[in-house]
This record gives structure tokens, sequence and C-alpha cells, in this order.
């Protein structure tokens, strides 16, 4: 299997098999950033672009230390999207960020789709840190690795994802990568919250959060965006914690290895309680770990490196 | 020819000689962005500090890839003009920074004669990356060897500025720049926006940029600040773009390899149409390119190192 | 002397020995910095992240140079301490980035003890770079450090901290540190600025700087917050001024070699006179450079390296 993409815009691009080489190449790179001297040369010499139009410290510092660690040069851009609302002028920035010579941009937008136009406009690498509820592949992509990384596999397994489904790009992006790789998607979340039709995308539907949990392998919890009780989408902030957070009262029927994942920041008392959230169960800071190293894959097999094996 | 000095804060204060010396010296730093390692050793443990008192996105970036393609170290410094707008208490400020032991400081300010300042108060080099309404020497610089990698010469072309040539710092250093490397230099732009008495300078001013076209080789516009038509500056901006912008219409009688350029960010159907920002006339993203491979060599020559030959 | 600390939050847990150590360290690396090349390879691949909750441009650049010149990585986080008002959640968000296995986090915050709440909950090591009115202990070290360049010594000397104890964390970490090292600490400011019984850590108090200047080797001048007089802590600044305010005339009967300190940015005019901030008595820039030694030495020591000797 050899790597052939410039681009890292949505996982539904990614087959199973690609899926798979990101992350076999993560597993060694994973080991980079446990060493004494967290650095290997494979992007020496690269310039990478950090280009933030919705602020972001947690995606950002895990790209940013996955370049450095690679030994790339990196530039921040924090960008508002005020100053720059068209997809138009968003491009011709970026057109001239390129112009530079830089390798990559990893861009994050809150419209969805400008990862795409700049993918199509410019001859730099992009990779998608998250555009709108569209997508957010290197947060699936940690996500699967996480699953791996405790069961072995992800073929089989029972996961739902429980939340606000509706404006979740961390939601469809893994959607698409755990249905590639044969997992049994179960989506969980408040009516209200659920896109209708999404059952057409190879995954199950359930309002009942109780009913769900005896049968799962993994909890995917979705943070809730707290404006959303303003959109009317929620009676109560509380309503939605009694009924769709996770406690361990709720967790009694789980099996016993569950695995309780969560793509942070966590609102504790909601999402779920804090004792969960700093149980035996809990795997979220796995996640935040494995982070570094799916992003130092995803830059350096877009790189045109060759991929692990 | 050997470099001499250990600031850059005009333009008016190089010689043709050196002009050359740092467009010769660009011409291999041009190349070492091109390379897959983009990176050279020459300033390898010297620390350089980005101050920049306005915000500006570009020239920061092109500064910062720059010193990093050097080697390197830089620290950024984002500073308000409002909590220091006094001319001492920057001093005072940049002292401070200057006995952490770095080696240059690349100033942005919106008033004019802070680099001059800087310069005189400390010992480091300064690197003038804009001040006020006076002089961006390192835009002037690369519009000339971009120029020059298009022509084979600056000498003997003519060239016309165009738009806001009263509040533009770049139009300043452009004339000084290209008039002592023997241009004719045309400016062009409303009466209202037109330095009285400006044609001391050596050159010609006009006030329609119709007629100005037909014997131009170079139209370098200038990029429209809107608030001017508040100022009272402009009827209106329709109006201007009317009467100042380029568009294909108006270069029909132009000279077949007439080169559009302009500083960015470019107001598309402001100084020029979408479709003449894209054609092959413009030269604005080389421009961009260029201006890496300039800033290299002033921070390589600032630096004492020897420049080319 | 071995060092075996894996945090510095508090100059009190450290011992005579230990300050001893970090002044012997720094003494090595304060000559790095006046190298060509500014820079060892101490702690290559290591990654260091500022967490900066306050703004503040010298102390965050002073560690970052510091941490630079020793080759570590380094990430910059501004985090507004009002999204993350509670120490439960500055720790979460603390553990989340320590998950990306990074080294240090130098922290700032505006309340005290957020640095030792941090080292209680991360296996990290953490610099406290000030918190609250708490502790400053980088401020004290390489106070202490440009005491001894100058003096040879720390030990019996007669040492003034004067101004607005009451808020200083530079005043509280001093006190700790230069009784430790064996000097006369005597205090000086506004009764209003002088917490109550703060003679049992040994030092006298005075509210009259004509009569303690003559005894004096150091006068150690503390920055006055212009927002204290709102809080009616002053009666105006233009009476702080006068009375506790050094210029040259209050100088007169003061010891010919007399050190001026103050941890910047002055208030030219209120804490000291211009022409005493520029004289031969002045330090104030001896300490910004020493602040980079003293960062390296206490990054280098924290990291498990062995220290000088």
């Amino acid at each position: 299997m050899e790597w052939t993409r410039r681009d890292l815009i949505d996982l539904q691009d990614l087959s199973k098999e690609e899926i798979e080489l990101v992350l076999e190449t993560a597993k060694s790179f994973r080991e980079v950033s446990t060493r004494d001297v967290k650095k290997v040369p494979a992007l020496r010499g690269k310039t990478i672009v950090m280009l933030f139009f919705e602020p972001s410290t947690r995606t950002r510092i895990s790209f940013e230390l996955a370049a450095k660690r690679l030994s790339a040069d990196t530039i921040n851009i924090a960008a508002s999207s005020s100053s720059l609302s068209k997809g138009e002028s968003i491009l011709d920035m970026a057109k001239n960020v390129e112009a530079m010579n830089i390798d990559m941009i990893v861009v994050r937008h809150k419209s969805s789709g400008v990862p795409k136009i700049l993918a199509e406009g410019l001859k730099s690498s992009i990779v998608n840190a998250g555009d709108g509820c569209r997508s957010h592949p290197t947060q699936a992509l940690l996500d699967m690795f996480t699953i791996k990384e405790k069961f072995g596999r992800i073929e089989g397994l029972n996961i739902a994802i429980v939340g606000d489904i509706l404006h979740s790009r961390v939601a469809r992006s893994n959607i698409w990568g755990l249905t590639t790789m044969g997992a049994n998607v179960t989506l969980c979340g408040p009516s209200t919250l659920m896109p209708p039709g999404i059952e057409r995308l190879g995954v199950t539907v359930s309002y009942n959060l109780d009913e769900v949990i005896p049968k799962m392998d993994v909890l995917m919890l979705l943070r809730l965006q707290k404006e959303r009780q303003e959109d009317k989408f929620l009676p109560s902030i509380r309503e939605y914690a009694k009924v769709f957070g996770v406690n361990r009262e709720k967790l009694k029927k789980a099996k016993k290895d569950i695995l309780i994942m969560h793509p942070g920041p966590t609102n504790r008392g909601v999402e779920l309680s804090a004792d969960i959230a700093d149980s035996e169960y809990s795997v979220i800071l796995d996640q935040v770990t494995n982070g570094v190293a799916i992003r130092m894959a995803i830059l350096y097999l877009l790189s045109g490196k060759k991929g692990a094996e």
C-alpha cells in the first residue's frame, strides 16, 4: 500500500487500506513522543502553516507539536473569519501564503468546505483541522487509533456516538471512518439534534441511552455546545445531562471493559460526570496523546514520504 | 562591493551598488526556498525579534520565514501602539528586549521615524518593516527584484506608481529605489492624494491613467485604504475604481509585456479587476515569493555576513 | 550538591545551597548568550509550554529565549483567565496539554496558588513565572544573580525593597531569597502598602526612604501599579513619586557604589527619575540580561540534567 494523496479533506475520501496505513504509520510516531529526544528529522526544512480561522488551543497545539517533532518549521496565522468572510478572499489570502514556498496548510474554519476550496485552488498539501459541521478527519483517525490500541481491532465493535449529532463534525467523520473499518455504529441523542435520514449512512439511531449502553464496547461522547440551548434545540442543559450524561449509575449495565471517549474539552457534569472522566473507563487523555501521533503520520504521509511498511 | 550597514531604515540610505548587492544576494536565496530542504545554517544561533506595533500577517510571515530558513531563532512581539505611544517608551521597551542578547529587531509602526529612533538608541540591527507613510524598504527591494527578474534590468524602464501616493510608504520607497536604479517613474492618482511638489524627487506626475498606460513597462498599483473616503480624500470608491482601477479594457493600449504589480492585499474590483489580478500580466504572487528571498538577503547582510560575490 | 527538584513553585522551597547551585549554573549559561552562535543542544527534543494567563511580554520572551537557546521546542498558549476561572478547569486543561508528552510548563496566573495546583496534579515540571501577589521565583533569582555579579556576594549586604510591598510577588520572593542568602533586608513604602506583621519574615520595616538610603548597598524599586490609586491605597501618584521615588537628589547621601534595581517595566518619573534609570547606579538592563541565564539554568536543572560542578 502506497500513499498517493496530497490533501486530507474528508475521511470519506479514504479507503480502509489508507486508514490502516495512517494508523500503522502513527504507531511508529507514537513512540517518538515518549523518547528523551522527541524529534525525528523527517520534515526538516519543510514549512507548515497553521491557518486557524476559529480559535482552537488543543488542535492547533497538537498539529504544531506534530510538525515540530518532525523538525518542520511552523508558522501560526490566527485569522479572523470576519475580515475574510468570502470564499474567494480566503483563497486569495492562502495563495499569497503559498507563494512564500510553504509546503502544507493546516486549516480550520467555521464554514464547511473551506479546506476543499483551498485544496482545489492551491498546490500545497491542505489538512482539514475542522470545517464547520462537516468534517474533522484527524479527530476521527485518532479516535480509531485509540480504539484499536485498546481492543486490537475496530471491526465488529459496537460503538455509540452520543450527543449533538446534528452539529458535530467529529460525529460525521467518525461515522465514515468507523463504518468503513467495519464497526457497528449507533447514534444516540435528543431527536432535535439527530439529522433526519442519517440511517442511510449505515448506522443505527436510538434516543434512549440506557437501552444502548449494555451492548456497547465504546461510548463516544460529543461536546455539547451550550449555545444550542438558546437555539431551542434543547429544553435545558440539566435535562440533557440527566438523559444523555454518562455517570457511574448509568454504566452499571455496561460491559466491564467499555471505553469512554470524548474529543474534549469536556463539560464535566453535562456529557459525563467528573468521576467517570477520571475513571478506568476513560481514555480521554489517551486520545490527546494519540492525536499528536496521528497528526505526525498525516503530515509525514502528505509530504510524499513513504508510509510504514 | 562589501556590505557595511548595520540597519535598514530607509531606501534612500542605499547607493545603487548597495541595492544591486541586495538583489544579487537575494537571487541566491531565491533558490533556497525551492529546495526540498528549504534551510541554510547561515544565521544559526542568532535571535531575531519581530516587533510589530501594527497588525500585519503577510510581512510578518515573510520575515519570519526568511529568518527560519536562515536557521535563526525568532520571537514574535505583537505590541499595541496604544500602550506604548511615546517614542521614549518604545525605545525603553526595545532596550529591554535588546538586553536579552538579541541580534536584530524587525519593526513595524504606524508612526514614521520609529525604526530610526530604535537604530539610534540600540546596538542591534534594526530592519524597518514599514513605518507610517514614510518607508517600507524591503517592499521596494522585492519590487525591484521582481522587475529585474522579468526584464533583466530596471534602468530605462517606464514605471507608473498608481493610486494613493500621499499616504503610501510603498510609493515613497519605490520612488527612491527606482529612480536610483535609473527607471523613469511616473506617479498617477487623484490630485487629492498626490503630495504637492513631489516632482522634485525626479518623477513625472499625471492625473490621467489612460494617457499614462501606453508608455509603461510596469504598472505598480497601490492598495486603496477604504478609510480615505471617510477622510474626504475620495468622492467614492466606485469613482476611484472607474478612473484609476486597471481592467482589461484599459490595458488594450498597453505594451504587450506590461507588468502589473501590487504590494497586496488587493482590493479586487477597486485597484484592479479580478481577471487582471489573475492574468498573464500580473506578477503579484511573484512579488510575494521574492519577498522572502529579499528578506533573507537583508537579514543575512545585516548580520555581518559577507554578501554574494 | 545535586539538584533533585522537579518543579520551581516558591523560592522558600529552596535551601541556600540550592540557590547557589542555580546561580552557579546560570553563570555558565550567561556566557552562551554572548556567543556568536547563542545555542547549546542541552534540551534538544524537549517540549516546553508557555502557559500565560496574564499578558506578559518580557517574562514570556525571557523564558522563550531561554528554552530556544537550550534547543528545546516551545509552544505558546496565551490563555484568558476568564474562560478558565476555576482551579479545577485549569488543571483539566493542563492535563490535556501534558497528555501531548510535553516536558515542562512555564505558567503565569493572576491567582496565587495556580502553579502549585498544577505541580500537584501533573507529572511535568512546573515553573512558576509569577502567580498573583505570591511568588515570582525566577525574578528573585535573577535579582540575586545580578547583586552577586556586582558585589561578589549577597551575605551581609544591606538591601532595601521599596514600594508597594503588599501586592508584590517580586518583593515576597526576594525577601525569602535574600534573607536565606544572609542579606539584611529593609522594606520601605507607604504604610497602606506594607503588610502588617511582615517583620516576622526577618526584615526591617521603614516608612522613610531618606533615612534608609545612606545605609544601603542596593535599592530594589518595585513597579507601582497605577490602579492602586483608584483602590485608595495611595493619595496620588505624584505624592508617591515625591516621597518614594528615587532621584539624584535623594541619592546624594547614598553609598557611592549603590545599585538601583527594578524588575521592569519602570514608570519613569514615579519609582525613579529618568536620569537615574539610565545612570551608572542602574543595573536594570543587567537584570534583564541575567534573566535569560537564570531561566536557562532553571529549565536545565528541572529537566534532570546535572547542574554545574
